[in-house]
């Protein structure tokens, strides 16, 4: 999909600028300005009728006055008369306009009417606009700097933006950071030329490694996708609008409708685009896209001399689906006598206060062949930091603090184009978007570690004990024999359910240990046989001594009460949304004891699915003093039991009035 | 809570250098070159043995030699001679020592037991310890910079940290940024003094205004408990190990336990300590408390200059339950004449290019009164930025870009106390950190708008047009009388279900318009005419034809199948949870047409709860082929039936073989 017909925007061998002024200050003036200091190093032809030269170089009173062949034109006069000048351009032979000025679309109906004008005449003429209302065009590679401010790095990406500023600040980053950027395209009104013809043009433009853009709305969803479809080239994109609140804003400033933004987030997803969700988050992806080289898997292993940081960098990296795994025996022999006798042989990698440059450079060699990247974090000034990190070699580079120090190093590295990130969290997200979902682990999940050395209570066992505390639980028998499972069924009524009660089977369900809705004797005989025969294969070496035949509790609210004790903390009550849904959806509230009738009613409140409690939908609300209640009996369970070390009360159905314990949970230490 | 023992470690009288060097480099002679570079006001001893003077001043043997009384000395020889030291500290009268040595508990069992040793001596002297293994103590106020590297800026926010590099690189960033610390302690292993002491010494201490504290676990929870309960000033906490593999690194690299980190959020949130997730958080979240003014409420206007950014900042503002509240009608008279005509008037409120600081300054002015917090954001370099803003006027000030210009206009800000964030989503999160959660709106959800001007298809034809389209939906039956559902009910076997059939009304079960699992003709009847009521007295005006009457189907997994047609992006296709529950933990995917089977499979796979498809917990998988079929159907009828908007399918229950329709909802334009 080469762009041919944009190549006169980024390489001209001539500009005209049309508005040129001798007042500094002016845009008409700082453009020009640009264009010289930035060394364009073709023809420059400031038109402007009243001044004889500007900046040095002779004035012409129109376009058409220019003797030579003029490639590109850059527009900073007042908007009514823009279509004119575009028409000398055209009677000229100029291929394209820059229109920085104002005042079209984004100006009300009048200045739209400008705008239908203006595009009118450039497609008479063949002239393919960017902008109006734009902050120009920017090529260090060529070079030609027809924006501003003017910034002459030549680096990797490319930035297209619908916003003026986001671009520039974009590109101010990459600027304050010596890396640069390939090419700067402001949008503006999109009158002509959009998002999908510069992503084409830069798919072809051997300087851009990345292109990135800033969006508020795209504006042919048709050719967008199919311009996703076929790129190659990395493609991170912001989009903004992604509330309400901001899309209200966004079709504000635009003057354009904007799709929902969970279409755009679909669209993305699908064609592998990286989404940034912040304007800093929009650099540091388009960065690690430019300079890191992308793993071909998801393990990392850090080294460092801060221990701190290097555990801020594995929280990070878990989240994101990193693998921080083990430091392999083999690479732990190979790094005998290389780190210090006192650093722990363990990923991350503490090299300790007395690393130096040579120990980096000598441990980063050795772990380079067990490891999918090298996270090389500096916390503390280490003398040619720079020297021992090597382009594309798989290393993210993270430099904490921002002194001069730091900062010379960081430069050092950009120059070898080595990109360094300021936090371990910037550093490893940035990463994280160059590595395929299908490589990643699944995000880390806060859950309770499972001690050792744990005893279960019996199902019927522990429902008993809920009971002496004063707990409401499902009607519920022990049988061990078909028979007598029967004969409580038939006391109980049906249908009932069956449940397998061993104490050393912690997941009954998983392994077919649950039946409910059991309708008759002779379903129940069988389920009751078959039970046996899956629990058996799965667990063959638990004891089993019966099941529990329970009643069926009607439909209610599935929630969950419980109890963790943590090895610091003590006791933690827990409270959320019950089921094997929310297994998955997880949504729980903590709190530690002591426990007040305040805290469990907080709790309560606080999960997200708190609005079903409350009778969402029609539902009637939910008893929140029976809930209450059966916190505070938790909490008073925990004091007085210190060898219980977990309840998990899980389903409890609450009602309108009153709630039942239908399955528990109670470890012992 | 006032904590008079560490007075000694922050406004020392006098202090000596155990360990004191003149090699520069050695953390002997840095230490000692930065107390007296820093400015330390009292006496300073350099302890060196073999020395006579080190950097101008007379040396000392040992600490006893001192004519003069010493407050507190600082150590730096080599681990096994510290507890030698601090016995002849203890016999000096010296109150504090810092011990910066490592090799202690951090470096296996036997510096444990030098550990052990050290606090030993300490405590038979009444000498405090902070540290070992630390970078020592920084107070810029006294000025006393016992630490490294050398910071002297004067500033609100005490930093304490178990990590040196954590801690040294907020220093850092705050050093800068020109707004420097009230005082810096780094905890190292903390023997002796820990978090909790440093938090109750700033409670009291004057210069603090924000306590922030980067931890790994804390040490005694019972007393973080306690004065978290009674602190008064904010407290940011960084806590490192937030996910399993964190959690193990933090307790390798602390060599102590770490509770869950679940309980430490339901801790900081009960107390309402300020959380921050990153280490740029860390510094953002301490900075906004020391130098914002916490609003009364959370309505934000947005000053601008870049409108893209202030979209951004609308987006990151909903996120974080703020409200970017519409311009008072009132307010936008009172900007007559100030702001240009062509700028439109709504928040965010884009000045256009034309703005100036005038014309900032009198809209500030104009506007303060409508508002809880204005947020100004500079996109362009405005000349006297500075000028506009007020320190503690309730401004939130962000200034794009890192170029020369916004640093020195930063500077100027920091200077007058008015903190200056470098991007929309950075600064608006930490102003949210001051507002109580009581105050914020909901986070917003993506969600599509609720297009006017559509209408209902009745339930009951709305299942047939399904049915004819090859859906699977329940038996159903449309009903205009009690006995026409009873005869209908008899057909179909009781229990069966109740709806009413509306084109009016679209929730249905929100006025009563549903009952489930009705058991025989008597409980029909009554449910019949009670519904009929319910309804009539939420939508008097609604056309009610009558009702519709189905089977129950058997339970399943609840899913949702839809369609939603986007005014730029055409008909969205839908797959999630379904149910109640899902509708508030939302779960979805989308696709756009054209849709493959692939894509179908796709966005069965992309939901949060995939597991529960796949056979969770001993379920039986759900038939993904029936799945994939309907959604393909759904996506046939959008392409055949431009006029439907919208197609919800909820629930519908998916089994290990087929799928049943059981409500649906369709609107067309």
């Amino acid at each position: 999909m080469a762009r041919d017909d944009l190549w006169s925007f980024f390489h001209p061998s001539s500009v005209a600028v049309i508005g040129a002024s001798d007042s500094a200050g002016k845009l008409g003036h700082e453009i020009l300005k640009n264009l010289i200091e930035g060394g364009f190093p073709g023809a420059l032809y400031p038109i402007n009728p009243k001044a004889e030269k500007i900046l040095g170089l002779t004035c012409f009173k129109n376009v058409k006055d220019i003797p030579d062949q003029v490639d590109m034109a850059v527009v900073i006069i007042p908007a009514r008369m823009v279509p004119q000048a575009v028409r000398d351009c055209g009677e000229k032979g100029v291929k394209g306009a820059v229109i920085v000025t104002g005042g079209f679309s984004e100006a009300g109906a009048e200045g739209a009417k400008l705008q239908e004008e203006l595009v009118r005449v450039a497609s008479n003429y063949d002239i393919r606009l960017v902008g109006p209302n734009c902050q120009g065009v920017n090529n260090p590679h060529h070079p030609m700097c027809a924006s501003w401010p003017l910034l002459t790095h030549k680096g990797r990406v490319a930035v297209i933006s619908q916003s003026g500023t986001v671009g520039a600040a974009m590109m101010d980053w990459f600027s304050v950071e010596e890396l640069g950027v390939s090419s700067f395209v402001s949008l503006g009104n999109r009158a002509d030329i959009d998002e999908v013809d510069l992503i084409e043009y830069f798919e072809g433009d051997p300087n851009t490694k990345v292109i990135a853009v800033y969006i508020e709305g795209i504006k042919d969803p048709q050719r967008f996708r199919d311009v996703l479809s076929t790129l190659s080239k990395p493609l991170v994109v912001l989009k903004s609008g992604r509330t309400p609140g901001g899309r209200v804003a966004a079709e504000s400033h635009t003057k354009s409708l904007a799709g929902a933004d969970a279409i755009y987030a679909s669209l993305f997803r699908r064609h592998g685009v990286c989404r940034a969700e912040t304007i800093e988050e929009f650099f540091d992806f388009a960065k690690g896209f430019a300079y890191l080289k992308p793993p071909s898997g998801n393990r990392i292993l850090y080294i460092t001399t801060s221990g701190g940081s290097a555990i801020l960098a594995t929280d990070a990296a878990e989240q994101e689906g990193l693998s921080v795994s083990a430091l392999p025996e083999e690479l732990a022999g190979q790094l005998e006598g290389v780190i210090p006798p006192h650093a722990i042989r363990s990923n991350p990698l503490d090299l300790t206060g007395d690393a130096n440059a040579k120990m980096f450079q000598e441990v980063i060699q050795r772990a380079r062949p067990y490891y999918d990247t090298l996270g090389i974090i500096f916390g503390d000034p280490i003398l040619d930091a720079s020297e021992v990190v090597t382009p594309e070699a798989n290393e993210l580079v993270i430099f904490l603090g921002g002194a001069e120090v730091e900062r010379a190093e960081r430069m050092k590295m950009h120059q070898r184009g080595i990109p360094v990130f300021p936090t371990p969290e910037r550093g490893v997200k940035a990463l994280a978007q160059l590595i395929p979902p299908k490589s990643k682990a699944r995000k880390a999940q806060t859950t309770f570690p499972v001690a050792s050395g744990r005893v279960q209570l019996g199902l019927y066992e522990g429902l008993q004990f809920l009971e002496s505390k004063g707990f409401d639980c499902i009607i519920s028998s022990f049988a061990d024999s078909p028979g007598k499972a029967v004969h409580l069924a038939h006391r109980m009524g049906f249908p009932v359910s069956l449940k397998v009660d061993s104490p050393d089977i912690l997941h009954k369900s998983d392994c077919g240990g649950v039946r409910l809705n059991i309708l008759s004797a002779l379903e129940l005989r069988s389920a009751y046989t078959q039970m046996m025969e899956r629990v058996r294969s799965h667990h063959p070496q638990a004891r089993i001594p019966g099941v529990v035949v329970s009643a069926m509790a009607s439909p209610g609210l599935e929630l969950i009460l419980g109890m963790n004790r943590d090895p610091q903390f003590g006791p933690v009550i827990i409270f959320g949304l019950g089921g094997v849904t929310v297994e998955i959806l997880r949504d729980v509230s903590m709190r530690l004891l002591p426990l007040t009738r305040d805290d469990a009613l907080e709790m309560i409140d606080e999960i997200k699915g708190a609005p079903l409690l409350k009778g969402f939908r029609g539902r009637r609300p939910v008893d929140q003093e029976a809930l209450v209640d059966g916190l505070l009996k938790i909490a008073r369970i925990a004091e007085e039991h210190e060898d219980i070390v977990e309840i998990d009360l899980n389903p409890v159905l609450a009602y309108a009035e009153g709630m039942v314990v239908v399955d528990s949970r109670i470890l012992k230490a």
